[in-house]
């Protein structure tokens, strides 16, 4: 019987929104320690360019490989968007998977030739990274997507059920809804906090993809497959490492895990 | 008589916004050059610490101090709010003035005593900078501010007369409107763009203080007093300056500019 690998899992975003991701492995992967990375200090990524978004994921990338993590999650739509390449090539042969790819999974698997709604930041929506992915899985898939730019802020000032948040969503999901869709990508990892709401809106006919939850489907899976996963003979570790500590980070932050962050660390760069 | 000073301005944001204030300057001051920096790859301060905020405008300063500018303009009331000493010191005496000094006096000109709001980020809105300045300029003036996150993003998105902002323009605005005050400080250089909306719902009785003009007629004012104002003997020149070209820069941009940008400098951080 071969060791459990006790190295922690790292996964990584722009800012808080990643932590999402964190709390549905906590709960699917509850013997694995983790390793989170957040960008505070220059978030957010989606309305920065190509060219500067593949410069930060490196390093980022490079501060992760120093922390021996054994599986590199991309917990940020944006990254996994326009940086895929640039993160597999650092990796050097380190397992990693991304929230697109968690999605996009999760997406076709609701049926063949379905019709897919996608929604995200202006840069996830503009690099096309779903409607590329989905079509490798399934050609006969149609997508539907719409930038929603004012979600991140609307879910960071706390307005998860307001009537504002609601306005805004009506607005933004007209034309998709128009398109007749079965499910709904949530291509963002602010967006799982807006489900509730969401989920009135689209109706019992969609189905809501959220992807910290296939994203931590999919790094059981590979972690399983790969012969990666710990075995609980060494207690869960979780670290939290970011950038910046602004302004209400706790807050938000805890609103985004669900539970305590407990301590913080800060990298100047 | 002695020669016009033909140096540049020197007008500095964490973005586009202080574009502005550009405006403004342009047609109060059409003889002065300009060269206006936006720090677009690391946008937005509002939402950072006060130490990365602080790192991040001295070496902006530091850059338009190498551009050899005659007047440094801190069209970021961000910065303005938790970083005026780094300027002041880095400045090494060459003159400076920002946007919550000009805002500051504009509001108290308004009426000895006078009841005076001010919007902002929330960054700015907790520094209390301009309860600081309010208060030295005028002791008996009350003062009622309120932090605005959503006004931002929502200019962004060009939502200048959106039921949405209209919405949460009514939510933000309650509490400091039920102040009856005299006048209303825009503490922010998005928020000249919510001019129209903002006026229909304050009311007649409430002045609305746009630091962006309030700020182009005080650096009016310390040209002449410092005997540095250009005489139109050189033609006026406009740079603009960036650590980032987003998607969508050269919209937003001349949104907040009011003409054409022309061409755009990146400098890589």
């Amino acid at each position: 019987m071969s060791a459990g690998d006790s190295r922690p899992i790292g996964v990584f975003d722009s800012g808080v929104g990643g932590l999402t991701v964190v709390r549905a492995l906590m709960e699917r992967l509850p013997l694995e320690s983790i390793i989170y990375f957040g960008d505070t200090a220059r978030v957010p990524y989606g309305v920065k360019s190509v060219a500067t978004i593949r410069q930060f994921t490196a390093q980022i990338v490079d501060y992760l490989l120093r922390q021996e993590v054994k599986l590199l999650i991309v917990a940020c739509n944006t990254m996994a968007a326009v940086a895929a390449r640039v993160i597999a090539t650092r990796a050097h042969g380190l397992p990693t998977l991304d929230v697109i790819e968690a999605g996009s999974r999760a997406a076709v698997a609701v049926g063949k030739g379905g019709r897919i709604g996608v929604i995200g930041t202006p840069t996830t929506i503009n690099s096309n990274a779903y409607a590329r992915r989905i079509a490798e899985l399934d050609p006969s898939a149609r997508l539907y997507s719409q930038a929603c730019p004012l979600f991140v802020p609307l879910v960071e000032e706390g307005w998860l059920d307001h009537p504002v948040t609601r306005l805004t969503a009506q607005e933004y999901l007209r034309p998709v809804l128009a398109e007749d869709i079965g499910s709904l990508v949530l291509g963002c990892t602010h967006y799982p906090l807006l489900k509730p709401l969401l989920r009135e809106l689209v109706g019992g006919n969609v189905q809501l993809i959220d992807s910290a939850l296939t994203t931590a489907e999919l790094a059981a899976l590979r972690l399983s497959d790969a012969g990666l996963a710990a075995d609980g003979s060494e207690p869960a570790t979780y670290r939290y490492v970011v950038t910046d500590v602004p302004l209400r980070f706790q807050t938000i932050g805890e609103r985004f895990l669900g539970r305590s962050l407990g301590e913080i660390e800060r990298v100047d760069w």
